[in-house]
């Protein structure tokens, strides 16, 4: 059995709690980790607020391996997540000089490049996080991972964080099909063959189209010959039931 | 100043988790309590573990006026949200005479109606939460609120919950305005703006569109005439940094 390392992703941001903006950051961030052999097994939506971000920050921190955050680290009044991170870690913010460099390079009006230098504060002991979009870069303290909330700008910082960086397990692969068989249909020998593969996480997910409603079966796990014996298996007993499996 | 009603959000799914799917039930709820004047403060995203979904509940439910849950109401082996929730209360389950009505509605095989009649279980104290797609019902145990995951079914039971059953305060509004300015041209003058209203919420939400990049301003209060107020004084500002307002 392979290692298992955990990953948290904490959403600072009032948008996404007032039902403004859609998250996407989740999903993205759930896949990448999956390729580099991060699970990402906890997630949290919280408001723009110190305590809360101080709290939320300590606890995960302590409980998964790593720790990402998106959000709040823009120029205006509401980013305070570097603030946060570094009153977290009880350690002071300072000025970067490879990120001051960046944000001086476009000319601006004195008032507005003393907002603009607010995101070149880290905290003590940080290391960057590269920004590929050639904005200001990210940063790391200890197995905290400090990232932007624009999804653009978020993602180009993933897909700086390698395998190697996050000491990740085995990649985490997938299986997928589908049936228009009920999930009640199915239950009981899905809960038979989830028995035998306990390594594997075997999930299923009902859906609704004009065709009529059916149910995909999810596998999920580190060792690929075994999902391929579960998938012929959950096809097995689709064909038993006298249904045609599809491809999800 | 109104009373604030908090509302908590428990995401429970291991797809989400692994990026599979895409959740868009927390904006949905968001959105439905700002109507009801529920605030969604926080939100957590928890795999189908038990000891998990139980630590969660009980932690939650003691934070916030309302808890809301959704996933794993299912008929199959990895839908154990109801046990979870009468374990977090220390109550049995019992199988409500009213779901069990309309899961007998539709025939099925004995061993297929016994897997579905899992979903007519609901912790002891319960009362139920109306599905008018007419499938199962969700349940209400004290302050927390158990809906199915699938989003056309969860968007179904969240329209019956009323404010009145939720005790809501007064309806939270928003005004949004845009313009082509970056974050940190307005940063300093947006703080301002902020310090005169502390009872309203004023984010900034920073785009890149093929005609440039600009910010999105969104204040979000209870108190309509006050929004309007400051909303003008948005106005104000961006028309000072020589931009034109459009509507977000």
């Amino acid at each position: 059995m392979s290692k298992i390392v955990t990953g948290c992703l904490i959403i600072i941001g009032n948008e996404i709690l007032s039902g403004r903006t859609q998250d996407t950051n989740l999903q993205h961030l759930a896949t990448a980790l999956n390729d580099v052999g991060v699970r990402l097994v906890h997630a949290r939506v919280i408001p723009d607020v110190e305590e809360t971000i101080v709290t939320t920050v300590n606890e995960c921190r302590q409980t998964y391996d790593h720790v990402f955050t998106t959000g709040g680290i823009g120029p205006t009044h509401d980013d305070i997540t570097a603030d946060c991170i570094a009153m977290a870690f009880g350690v002071e913010l300072y000025m970067h000089p490879e990120i001051v460099e960046i944000l001086e390079r476009r000319e601006a009006p004195p008032e507005v490049m003393e907002s603009r230098l607010r995101m070149a504060r880290v905290p003590e002991g940080s290391v960057l996080i590269e920004n590929p979009t050639s904005g200001p870069h990210g940063f790391q303290i200890e197995n905290v991972y400090v990232m932007a909330g624009v999804p653009m700008v978020m993602q180009a910082m993933v897909s700086t964080l390698t395998k190697e960086r996050l000491n990740g397990g085995d990649p985490v692969r997938s299986r997928s099909i589908g049936a228009y068989l009920s999930e009640g249909q199915v239950a009981v020998q899905l809960g038979q063959i989830q028995d035998l593969h306990p390594e594997v996480d075997l999930g299923s997910y009902p859906f609704y189209r004009q065709e009529g409603y059916g149910t995909n079966l999810v596998m999920r796990g580190t060792d690929e010959a075994e999902l391929d014996v579960m998938l012929e298996e959950v096809k097995a007993m689709i064909v038993g039931f006298g249904a045609e499996p599809f491809d999800d």
